[in-house]
Protein backbone atom coordinates (compact mmCIF):
# COMPACT_ATOMS: atom_id res chain seq x y z
CA UNK A 1 0.00 0.00 0.00
CA UNK A 2 1.00 3.68 -0.35
CA UNK A 3 -0.15 6.32 1.60
CA UNK A 4 1.09 9.99 0.80
CA UNK A 5 1.15 12.41 3.95
CA UNK A 6 0.66 15.57 2.05
CA UNK A 7 -0.87 19.41 1.84
CA UNK A 8 -2.51 21.01 -0.98
CA UNK A 9 -0.52 24.22 -0.95
CA UNK A 10 2.92 22.45 -1.02
CA UNK A 11 4.88 22.33 -4.55
CA UNK A 12 6.44 19.17 -3.22
CA UNK A 13 3.68 17.31 -2.20
CA UNK A 14 2.40 18.11 -5.69
CA UNK A 15 5.12 16.95 -7.59
CA UNK A 16 4.63 13.26 -6.18
CA UNK A 17 0.84 13.50 -6.84
CA UNK A 18 1.98 14.32 -9.91
CA UNK A 19 4.34 10.98 -10.18
CA UNK A 20 1.24 8.84 -9.16
CA UNK A 21 -1.09 10.19 -11.10
CA UNK A 22 1.54 9.49 -14.59
CA UNK A 23 2.04 5.91 -12.91
CA UNK A 24 -1.90 5.23 -12.47
CA UNK A 25 -0.98 4.47 -9.00
CA UNK A 26 -3.37 4.42 -6.57
CA UNK A 27 -2.48 5.71 -2.75
CA UNK A 28 -4.30 6.46 0.13
CA UNK A 29 -3.64 10.29 2.20
CA UNK A 30 -2.98 11.81 4.76
CA UNK A 31 -3.64 15.31 4.86
CA UNK A 32 -1.14 17.43 6.86
CA UNK A 33 -2.78 20.83 7.51
CA UNK A 34 0.66 22.62 7.46
CA UNK A 35 -0.41 25.99 7.44
CA UNK A 36 -2.34 24.73 11.19
CA UNK A 37 0.88 23.27 12.41
CA UNK A 38 -0.14 19.64 11.66
CA UNK A 39 3.73 18.69 10.39
CA UNK A 40 4.64 19.26 14.16
CA UNK A 41 2.64 16.90 15.60
CA UNK A 42 4.76 14.33 17.58
CA UNK A 43 3.22 11.18 15.62
CA UNK A 44 4.41 12.99 11.89
CA UNK A 45 7.73 14.04 13.15
CA UNK A 46 8.27 10.32 14.22
CA UNK A 47 7.88 9.89 10.15
CA UNK A 48 9.37 13.09 9.24
CA UNK A 49 11.97 14.94 11.62
CA UNK A 50 12.35 17.84 8.89
CA UNK A 51 8.65 18.83 9.39
CA UNK A 52 8.22 19.05 5.79
CA UNK A 53 5.50 17.41 3.52
CA UNK A 54 5.01 15.21 1.51
CA UNK A 55 5.99 11.56 3.15
CA UNK A 56 5.83 8.51 1.53
CA UNK A 57 4.61 5.33 3.56
CA UNK A 58 4.85 2.39 0.95
CA UNK A 59 4.30 -1.06 2.71
CA UNK A 60 4.86 0.41 6.16
CA UNK A 61 8.49 1.48 5.03
CA UNK A 62 9.33 5.40 5.26
CA UNK A 63 10.41 7.54 1.71
CA UNK A 64 11.35 11.37 2.07
CA UNK A 65 12.44 13.93 -0.09
CA UNK A 66 9.65 14.45 -3.08
CA UNK A 67 12.41 13.97 -5.45
CA UNK A 68 13.79 11.09 -4.04
CA UNK A 69 10.45 9.77 -4.00
CA UNK A 70 9.86 10.52 -7.03
CA UNK A 71 13.06 8.57 -8.13
CA UNK A 72 11.87 5.74 -5.69
CA UNK A 73 8.58 5.37 -7.21
CA UNK A 74 10.27 5.45 -10.71
CA UNK A 75 12.26 2.15 -9.22
CA UNK A 76 9.76 0.03 -8.23
CA UNK A 77 7.01 1.24 -10.60
CA UNK A 78 8.60 0.98 -13.76
CA UNK A 79 6.04 1.16 -15.93
CA UNK A 80 5.19 4.35 -17.66
CA UNK A 81 9.06 5.10 -17.10
CA UNK A 82 9.52 8.31 -15.87
CA UNK A 83 13.43 8.57 -16.67
CA UNK A 84 14.97 8.50 -19.97
CA UNK A 85 17.24 5.07 -20.64
CA UNK A 86 20.01 6.79 -21.72
CA UNK A 87 22.32 7.69 -19.26
CA UNK A 88 23.06 10.88 -20.69
CA UNK A 89 19.65 12.01 -20.94
CA UNK A 90 19.44 10.57 -17.45
CA UNK A 91 22.11 12.75 -16.43
CA UNK A 92 20.24 15.41 -17.61
CA UNK A 93 17.27 14.52 -15.87
CA UNK A 94 18.90 15.20 -12.96
CA UNK A 95 20.29 18.54 -13.32
CA UNK A 96 17.16 19.54 -13.52
CA UNK A 97 15.89 18.06 -10.64
CA UNK A 98 18.59 19.37 -9.02
CA UNK A 99 18.53 23.01 -10.15
CA UNK A 100 14.92 22.25 -9.11
CA UNK A 101 15.94 21.53 -5.46
CA UNK A 102 18.48 23.99 -5.04
CA UNK A 103 17.76 26.42 -7.02
CA UNK A 104 14.26 26.98 -7.13
CA UNK A 105 13.04 25.20 -3.47
CA UNK A 106 15.79 26.20 -1.22
CA UNK A 107 16.14 29.95 -2.17
CA UNK A 108 13.17 30.81 -4.23
CA UNK A 109 9.72 29.74 -4.16
CA UNK A 110 9.05 30.15 -0.50
CA UNK A 111 10.46 33.83 -0.33
CA UNK A 112 8.95 34.51 -3.91
CA UNK A 113 5.00 32.85 -1.94
CA UNK A 114 5.71 34.90 1.04
CA UNK A 115 7.18 38.30 0.02
CA UNK A 116 4.44 38.88 -2.99
CA UNK A 117 1.17 37.20 -1.07
CA UNK A 118 1.27 35.90 2.59
CA UNK A 119 3.13 38.54 3.66
CA UNK A 120 0.09 41.14 3.39
CA UNK A 121 -2.32 37.94 5.14
CA UNK A 122 0.15 38.63 8.33
CA UNK A 123 0.24 42.54 7.59
CA UNK A 124 -3.17 42.79 8.17
CA UNK A 125 -3.27 41.07 11.97
CA UNK A 126 -3.86 43.04 15.02
CA UNK A 127 -0.96 44.85 16.17
CA UNK A 128 -0.15 42.64 18.92
CA UNK A 129 -0.54 39.34 16.94
CA UNK A 130 2.01 40.69 14.62
CA UNK A 131 4.56 41.34 16.58
CA UNK A 132 3.88 37.62 17.96
CA UNK A 133 4.42 36.88 14.67
CA UNK A 134 7.58 38.38 13.89
CA UNK A 135 9.09 37.45 17.67
CA UNK A 136 8.41 33.68 17.27
CA UNK A 137 10.66 31.58 16.64
CA UNK A 138 14.57 30.97 18.34
CA UNK A 139 16.89 31.42 15.58
CA UNK A 140 17.95 35.29 15.35
CA UNK A 141 18.88 34.77 11.97
CA UNK A 142 15.67 33.06 10.91
CA UNK A 143 13.75 35.85 12.78
CA UNK A 144 15.43 38.35 11.24
CA UNK A 145 14.62 37.50 8.09
CA UNK A 146 11.01 36.85 8.38
CA UNK A 147 10.62 40.49 9.41
CA UNK A 148 12.62 41.57 6.58
CA UNK A 149 10.18 39.44 4.19
CA UNK A 150 7.10 41.04 6.01
CA UNK A 151 8.40 44.46 6.33
CA UNK A 152 10.38 44.52 2.40
CA UNK A 153 8.36 42.30 0.90
CA UNK A 154 10.05 41.71 -2.85
CA UNK A 155 12.44 44.52 -2.31
CA UNK A 156 14.21 42.17 0.17
CA UNK A 157 17.31 40.40 -1.13
CA UNK A 158 15.81 36.91 -0.92
CA UNK A 159 12.39 38.62 -2.95
CA UNK A 160 14.53 40.05 -5.46
CA UNK A 161 17.09 36.66 -5.65
CA UNK A 162 14.05 34.90 -5.90
CA UNK A 163 12.76 36.37 -8.79
CA UNK A 164 16.17 36.14 -10.79
CA UNK A 165 16.10 32.36 -9.98
CA UNK A 166 12.81 32.00 -11.35
CA UNK A 167 14.07 33.94 -14.43
CA UNK A 168 17.14 32.24 -15.04
CA UNK A 169 15.43 29.02 -14.75
CA UNK A 170 12.61 29.56 -17.16
CA UNK A 171 15.22 30.76 -19.79
CA UNK A 172 17.36 27.57 -19.38
CA UNK A 173 13.94 26.04 -19.49
CA UNK A 174 13.34 27.87 -23.14
CA UNK A 175 17.11 26.92 -24.27
CA UNK A 176 16.32 23.35 -23.66
CA UNK A 177 12.80 23.16 -25.13
CA UNK A 178 14.38 24.09 -28.63
CA UNK A 179 16.32 21.37 -28.66
CA UNK A 180 13.86 18.88 -27.45
CA UNK A 181 10.25 18.04 -26.67
CA UNK A 182 10.43 17.87 -22.76
CA UNK A 183 13.08 18.89 -20.33
CA UNK A 184 15.66 15.72 -20.14
CA UNK A 185 14.70 14.97 -24.05
CA UNK A 186 12.21 13.67 -26.29
CA UNK A 187 9.88 11.76 -23.81
CA UNK A 188 8.16 13.23 -20.81
CA UNK A 189 10.14 12.88 -17.65
CA UNK A 190 10.65 13.47 -13.68
CA UNK A 191 12.12 16.70 -15.08
CA UNK A 192 9.08 17.69 -16.73
CA UNK A 193 7.22 16.48 -12.72
CA UNK A 194 9.78 18.51 -11.02
CA UNK A 195 9.08 21.54 -12.36
CA UNK A 196 5.35 21.76 -12.81
CA UNK A 197 4.38 22.80 -9.73
CA UNK A 198 7.39 25.73 -9.65
CA UNK A 199 5.55 26.94 -12.75
CA UNK A 200 2.29 26.73 -11.94
CA UNK A 201 2.59 28.56 -8.62
CA UNK A 202 4.08 31.39 -10.56
CA UNK A 203 0.86 31.38 -12.64
CA UNK A 204 -1.18 30.65 -9.45
CA UNK A 205 0.23 34.52 -8.17
CA UNK A 206 -0.45 35.67 -11.81
CA UNK A 207 3.33 35.96 -12.87
CA UNK A 208 3.42 33.89 -15.83
CA UNK A 209 3.83 36.78 -17.56
CA UNK A 210 7.52 35.31 -17.28
CA UNK A 211 7.79 33.04 -19.91
CA UNK A 212 3.82 34.17 -21.37
CA UNK A 213 5.74 37.45 -22.95
CA UNK A 214 8.89 36.14 -24.01
CA UNK A 215 9.39 32.39 -24.28
CA UNK A 216 6.58 30.62 -25.74
CA UNK A 217 8.29 27.00 -26.22
CA UNK A 218 8.19 27.01 -21.81
CA UNK A 219 4.00 28.30 -22.78
CA UNK A 220 4.10 25.38 -24.63
CA UNK A 221 5.47 23.01 -23.00
CA UNK A 222 2.88 24.23 -20.19
CA UNK A 223 0.22 23.62 -22.55
CA UNK A 224 0.79 20.17 -22.68
CA UNK A 225 1.64 19.29 -19.49
CA UNK A 226 -1.81 20.75 -18.54
CA UNK A 227 -3.11 18.44 -21.59
CA UNK A 228 -2.15 15.33 -19.35
CA UNK A 229 -4.59 13.48 -17.22
CA UNK A 230 -2.19 13.72 -14.31
CA UNK A 231 -2.46 17.56 -14.39
CA UNK A 232 -5.73 18.86 -12.77
CA UNK A 233 -5.99 15.88 -9.73
CA UNK A 234 -2.42 16.60 -8.24
CA UNK A 235 -2.39 20.13 -9.26
CA UNK A 236 -5.64 21.67 -8.09
CA UNK A 237 -7.82 18.56 -5.88
CA UNK A 238 -6.55 19.53 -2.88
CA UNK A 239 -5.37 22.92 -2.56
CA UNK A 240 -7.71 25.42 -0.41
CA UNK A 241 -9.74 27.72 -2.63
CA UNK A 242 -9.04 30.63 0.20
CA UNK A 243 -5.31 30.34 -0.36
CA UNK A 244 -5.06 30.18 -4.41
CA UNK A 245 -7.58 32.70 -4.23
CA UNK A 246 -5.58 35.23 -1.97
CA UNK A 247 -2.50 34.45 -4.43
CA UNK A 248 -4.27 35.12 -7.42
CA UNK A 249 -4.97 38.84 -5.81
CA UNK A 250 -2.06 39.83 -3.93
CA UNK A 251 -0.06 38.58 -6.64
CA UNK A 252 -1.85 40.23 -9.47
CA UNK A 253 -0.43 43.53 -7.56
CA UNK A 254 2.78 42.59 -7.13
CA UNK A 255 3.89 41.71 -10.68
CA UNK A 256 4.52 45.52 -11.69
CA UNK A 257 6.59 45.24 -9.03
CA UNK A 258 8.22 41.65 -10.30
CA UNK A 259 8.72 43.32 -14.34
CA UNK A 260 10.62 46.42 -12.20
CA UNK A 261 12.93 44.27 -10.47
CA UNK A 262 13.91 42.30 -13.85
CA UNK A 263 14.22 45.03 -15.60
CA UNK A 264 17.05 46.70 -12.91
CA UNK A 265 18.74 43.51 -12.98
CA UNK A 266 20.45 41.19 -10.46
CA UNK A 267 22.34 43.50 -8.03
CA UNK B 1 37.63 7.54 -23.47
CA UNK B 2 36.67 9.38 -20.59
CA UNK B 3 38.09 12.59 -20.24
CA UNK B 4 37.86 14.31 -16.64
CA UNK B 5 38.31 18.28 -15.91
CA UNK B 6 39.59 18.21 -11.97
CA UNK B 7 41.59 20.04 -9.77
CA UNK B 8 43.08 18.41 -6.60
CA UNK B 9 42.09 20.59 -3.38
CA UNK B 10 37.93 20.24 -4.85
CA UNK B 11 35.92 18.23 -3.09
CA UNK B 12 33.50 17.77 -5.84
CA UNK B 13 36.59 16.46 -8.11
CA UNK B 14 37.87 14.36 -5.43
CA UNK B 15 34.43 12.44 -5.14
CA UNK B 16 34.06 11.61 -9.06
CA UNK B 17 37.88 10.22 -8.79
CA UNK B 18 36.95 7.96 -5.88
CA UNK B 19 34.01 6.97 -8.07
CA UNK B 20 36.62 6.27 -11.12
CA UNK B 21 38.69 4.45 -8.91
CA UNK B 22 36.45 2.50 -7.36
CA UNK B 23 35.12 1.39 -10.87
CA UNK B 24 38.72 0.65 -12.32
CA UNK B 25 37.93 2.79 -14.99
CA UNK B 26 41.16 4.77 -17.15
CA UNK B 27 40.62 8.25 -17.50
CA UNK B 28 42.45 11.22 -19.23
CA UNK B 29 42.63 14.22 -16.64
CA UNK B 30 42.58 18.45 -17.58
CA UNK B 31 44.21 20.02 -14.34
CA UNK B 32 42.26 22.94 -13.74
CA UNK B 33 44.06 25.12 -11.24
CA UNK B 34 41.33 26.92 -9.63
CA UNK B 35 43.59 28.94 -7.49
CA UNK B 36 45.43 30.72 -10.61
CA UNK B 37 41.61 30.61 -12.01
CA UNK B 38 41.99 28.20 -15.39
CA UNK B 39 38.05 27.80 -14.63
CA UNK B 40 37.54 31.16 -16.23
CA UNK B 41 39.26 30.36 -19.31
CA UNK B 42 37.01 30.63 -22.16
CA UNK B 43 37.00 26.99 -23.12
CA UNK B 44 36.52 25.87 -20.00
CA UNK B 45 33.42 28.33 -19.70
CA UNK B 46 31.84 26.15 -22.23
CA UNK B 47 32.35 23.24 -21.04
CA UNK B 48 30.91 24.60 -17.53
CA UNK B 49 29.19 27.67 -17.47
CA UNK B 50 28.69 27.36 -13.84
CA UNK B 51 32.66 27.33 -13.87
CA UNK B 52 33.52 24.67 -11.52
CA UNK B 53 35.29 21.70 -10.92
CA UNK B 54 34.69 18.55 -11.98
CA UNK B 55 33.23 18.28 -15.43
CA UNK B 56 33.43 14.94 -17.15
CA UNK B 57 33.14 14.21 -20.87
CA UNK B 58 32.66 10.94 -22.16
CA UNK B 59 33.11 10.22 -25.67
CA UNK B 60 32.99 14.01 -26.14
CA UNK B 61 29.46 14.21 -24.21
CA UNK B 62 29.39 17.06 -21.54
CA UNK B 63 28.08 15.73 -18.04
CA UNK B 64 28.01 18.21 -15.10
CA UNK B 65 27.88 18.18 -11.43
CA UNK B 66 29.76 15.68 -9.56
CA UNK B 67 26.41 13.76 -7.75
CA UNK B 68 25.04 13.22 -11.02
CA UNK B 69 28.34 12.15 -13.02
CA UNK B 70 28.41 9.65 -10.39
CA UNK B 71 25.22 8.31 -10.54
CA UNK B 72 26.17 8.79 -14.93
CA UNK B 73 29.20 6.61 -13.91
CA UNK B 74 26.99 4.06 -12.05
CA UNK B 75 24.43 4.10 -14.79
CA UNK B 76 26.70 3.42 -18.02
CA UNK B 77 29.66 1.19 -16.05
CA UNK B 78 27.47 -0.70 -13.65
CA UNK B 79 30.35 -3.32 -12.42
CA UNK B 80 30.89 -3.35 -10.07
CA UNK B 81 27.65 -1.40 -8.57
CA UNK B 82 27.66 1.67 -6.80
CA UNK B 83 23.81 2.10 -6.71
CA UNK B 84 22.24 -0.71 -3.68
CA UNK B 85 20.07 -3.24 -5.96
CA UNK B 86 17.02 -2.76 -3.66
CA UNK B 87 15.02 0.55 -4.52
CA UNK B 88 14.61 1.65 -0.48
CA UNK B 89 18.49 1.83 0.43
CA UNK B 90 18.81 3.53 -3.17
CA UNK B 91 16.32 6.14 -1.87
CA UNK B 92 18.57 6.38 1.59
CA UNK B 93 21.85 6.37 -0.76
CA UNK B 94 20.24 9.50 -2.30
CA UNK B 95 18.94 11.06 0.50
CA UNK B 96 23.06 10.97 1.60
CA UNK B 97 24.37 12.66 -1.71
CA UNK B 98 21.86 15.27 -1.52
CA UNK B 99 22.45 16.05 2.10
CA UNK B 100 26.25 16.08 1.23
CA UNK B 101 24.66 18.28 -2.06
CA UNK B 102 22.64 20.88 0.20
CA UNK B 103 23.99 20.37 3.84
CA UNK B 104 27.69 19.91 3.19
CA UNK B 105 28.83 21.46 -0.45
CA UNK B 106 26.16 24.56 -0.25
CA UNK B 107 26.32 25.76 2.50
CA UNK B 108 28.90 24.59 4.93
CA UNK B 109 33.03 23.37 3.09
CA UNK B 110 33.37 26.35 1.87
CA UNK B 111 33.01 28.23 4.35
CA UNK B 112 34.96 26.34 7.18
CA UNK B 113 37.85 26.14 4.57
CA UNK B 114 38.07 29.64 4.46
CA UNK B 115 37.22 31.06 7.54
CA UNK B 116 39.52 28.13 9.41
CA UNK B 117 42.32 28.28 6.80
CA UNK B 118 42.18 30.28 3.89
CA UNK B 119 41.47 33.70 5.55
CA UNK B 120 45.12 33.77 7.11
CA UNK B 121 46.58 33.59 3.65
CA UNK B 122 44.39 36.37 2.85
CA UNK B 123 45.12 38.04 5.45
CA UNK B 124 48.95 38.85 5.17
CA UNK B 125 48.58 39.98 1.89
CA UNK B 126 50.33 43.56 1.82
CA UNK B 127 47.25 46.31 2.81
CA UNK B 128 46.67 47.19 -0.58
CA UNK B 129 46.48 43.92 -2.09
CA UNK B 130 43.87 42.99 1.06
CA UNK B 131 41.50 45.78 0.13
CA UNK B 132 41.80 44.82 -3.77
CA UNK B 133 40.69 41.12 -2.73
CA UNK B 134 37.71 42.56 -0.43
CA UNK B 135 37.06 45.22 -3.31
CA UNK B 136 36.82 42.12 -6.11
CA UNK B 137 33.46 41.31 -7.76
CA UNK B 138 30.14 42.68 -8.74
CA UNK B 139 27.68 41.56 -6.38
CA UNK B 140 27.60 43.62 -2.65
CA UNK B 141 25.79 40.46 -0.90
CA UNK B 142 28.83 38.33 -1.98
CA UNK B 143 31.65 40.92 -1.27
CA UNK B 144 29.66 41.79 2.37
CA UNK B 145 29.94 37.92 2.67
CA UNK B 146 33.74 37.69 2.10
CA UNK B 147 34.45 40.69 4.21
CA UNK B 148 32.39 38.91 7.13
CA UNK B 149 34.80 35.72 6.05
CA UNK B 150 37.96 37.15 6.19
CA UNK B 151 37.21 39.81 9.54
CA UNK B 152 35.25 37.26 11.65
CA UNK B 153 36.39 33.82 10.81
CA UNK B 154 34.93 31.27 12.38
CA UNK B 155 32.60 33.70 14.32
CA UNK B 156 30.59 34.48 11.64
CA UNK B 157 26.97 33.05 10.84
CA UNK B 158 28.54 31.06 7.91
CA UNK B 159 31.00 29.90 9.85
CA UNK B 160 29.49 29.01 13.05
CA UNK B 161 26.89 27.05 10.74
CA UNK B 162 29.17 25.10 8.78
CA UNK B 163 30.31 23.82 11.44
CA UNK B 164 27.34 22.67 13.11
CA UNK B 165 26.48 21.37 9.96
CA UNK B 166 29.13 18.83 10.06
CA UNK B 167 28.57 17.95 13.57
CA UNK B 168 24.80 17.25 12.14
CA UNK B 169 26.07 15.25 9.61
CA UNK B 170 28.47 12.95 11.37
CA UNK B 171 26.17 12.53 14.41
CA UNK B 172 23.67 11.23 11.04
CA UNK B 173 26.46 9.20 10.27
CA UNK B 174 26.87 7.65 13.67
CA UNK B 175 22.97 6.84 13.69
CA UNK B 176 23.47 4.89 10.52
CA UNK B 177 26.55 3.34 11.14
CA UNK B 178 24.43 1.57 14.28
CA UNK B 179 22.20 0.08 11.59
CA UNK B 180 24.41 -1.13 8.48
CA UNK B 181 27.63 -1.30 7.81
CA UNK B 182 27.70 1.76 4.98
CA UNK B 183 25.58 4.55 4.58
CA UNK B 184 23.30 3.20 2.45
CA UNK B 185 23.27 -0.65 3.59
CA UNK B 186 25.84 -3.43 3.77
CA UNK B 187 27.38 -2.45 0.58
CA UNK B 188 29.42 0.05 0.06
CA UNK B 189 27.75 2.96 -2.34
CA UNK B 190 28.26 6.37 -3.54
CA UNK B 191 26.67 7.38 -0.74
CA UNK B 192 29.81 6.53 1.32
CA UNK B 193 31.86 7.56 -2.11
CA UNK B 194 30.13 11.63 -1.53
CA UNK B 195 30.46 11.79 2.08
CA UNK B 196 34.44 10.94 2.02
CA UNK B 197 36.25 14.01 0.84
CA UNK B 198 33.86 16.02 3.13
CA UNK B 199 35.71 13.96 5.84
CA UNK B 200 38.78 14.11 4.52
CA UNK B 201 38.46 18.25 4.34
CA UNK B 202 37.92 18.35 8.07
CA UNK B 203 40.98 15.85 8.63
CA UNK B 204 43.20 17.85 6.24
CA UNK B 205 42.21 20.74 8.72
CA UNK B 206 43.06 18.63 12.04
CA UNK B 207 38.88 18.91 12.97
CA UNK B 208 38.74 14.96 12.81
CA UNK B 209 38.02 15.49 16.56
CA UNK B 210 34.49 15.71 15.41
CA UNK B 211 33.86 12.42 14.95
CA UNK B 212 37.06 10.65 16.54
CA UNK B 213 36.34 12.25 20.23
CA UNK B 214 32.67 10.63 20.70
CA UNK B 215 31.78 8.96 17.30
CA UNK B 216 33.59 5.58 17.08
CA UNK B 217 31.34 4.02 14.04
CA UNK B 218 32.51 7.41 12.02
CA UNK B 219 36.08 6.69 13.05
CA UNK B 220 35.73 2.90 11.94
CA UNK B 221 33.73 3.51 8.70
CA UNK B 222 36.96 6.24 7.73
CA UNK B 223 39.29 4.16 8.49
CA UNK B 224 37.40 1.42 5.95
CA UNK B 225 37.55 4.12 3.63
CA UNK B 226 41.22 4.59 3.88
CA UNK B 227 41.58 1.03 3.04
CA UNK B 228 40.12 0.36 -0.39
CA UNK B 229 42.49 0.93 -3.00
CA UNK B 230 40.60 3.69 -4.60
CA UNK B 231 41.64 6.32 -1.37
CA UNK B 232 44.87 7.33 -2.10
CA UNK B 233 44.99 7.91 -5.39
CA UNK B 234 41.76 9.77 -5.83
CA UNK B 235 42.05 12.06 -2.17
CA UNK B 236 45.98 12.43 -2.26
CA UNK B 237 47.68 11.92 -6.00
CA UNK B 238 46.72 15.71 -7.06
CA UNK B 239 46.91 17.78 -3.93
CA UNK B 240 49.06 20.63 -4.07
CA UNK B 241 51.46 19.90 -1.07
CA UNK B 242 51.21 23.58 0.38
CA UNK B 243 47.58 23.74 0.28
CA UNK B 244 47.64 20.81 2.86
CA UNK B 245 50.17 22.18 5.06
CA UNK B 246 48.27 25.49 5.31
CA UNK B 247 45.54 23.43 6.04
CA UNK B 248 46.75 21.57 8.48
CA UNK B 249 48.24 24.40 10.44
CA UNK B 250 45.90 26.66 10.32
CA UNK B 251 43.21 24.02 11.19
CA UNK B 252 45.02 22.77 14.23
CA UNK B 253 44.98 26.45 15.77
CA UNK B 254 41.52 26.76 14.74
CA UNK B 255 40.15 23.64 16.18
CA UNK B 256 40.07 25.01 20.12
CA UNK B 257 37.75 27.53 18.45
CA UNK B 258 35.29 24.88 17.05
CA UNK B 259 35.22 22.99 20.00
CA UNK B 260 33.95 26.22 22.13
CA UNK B 261 31.55 26.79 19.19
CA UNK B 262 30.47 23.72 19.77
CA UNK B 263 29.85 23.94 23.16
CA UNK B 264 27.94 26.84 22.94
CA UNK B 265 25.48 25.54 20.40
CA UNK B 266 23.24 27.02 17.63
CA UNK B 267 22.08 30.01 17.94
Amino acid sequence: MLELYHHGSSVCAAKVRLCLEEKGLSWQGHYIDILKGDQFDPAYLKLNPKHVVPTLVHDGQVVRESTIICEYLDDVFPDPPLKPGAPLERARMRIWTKSVDEDLHSGAVGALTFCSSHRHTVLRLPDGDLQAFLDAGKDPAKRARKRRWVEDGLQCEDGRNAIFAFDKFTARMEEQLGETDWLAGDAYSLADTGATPYLMRLEMLKMSGLWEENRPRVSDWLARIKARPSFQPALFEYLPADLLEDMNTNGAKAWPEVQAILKEGAT
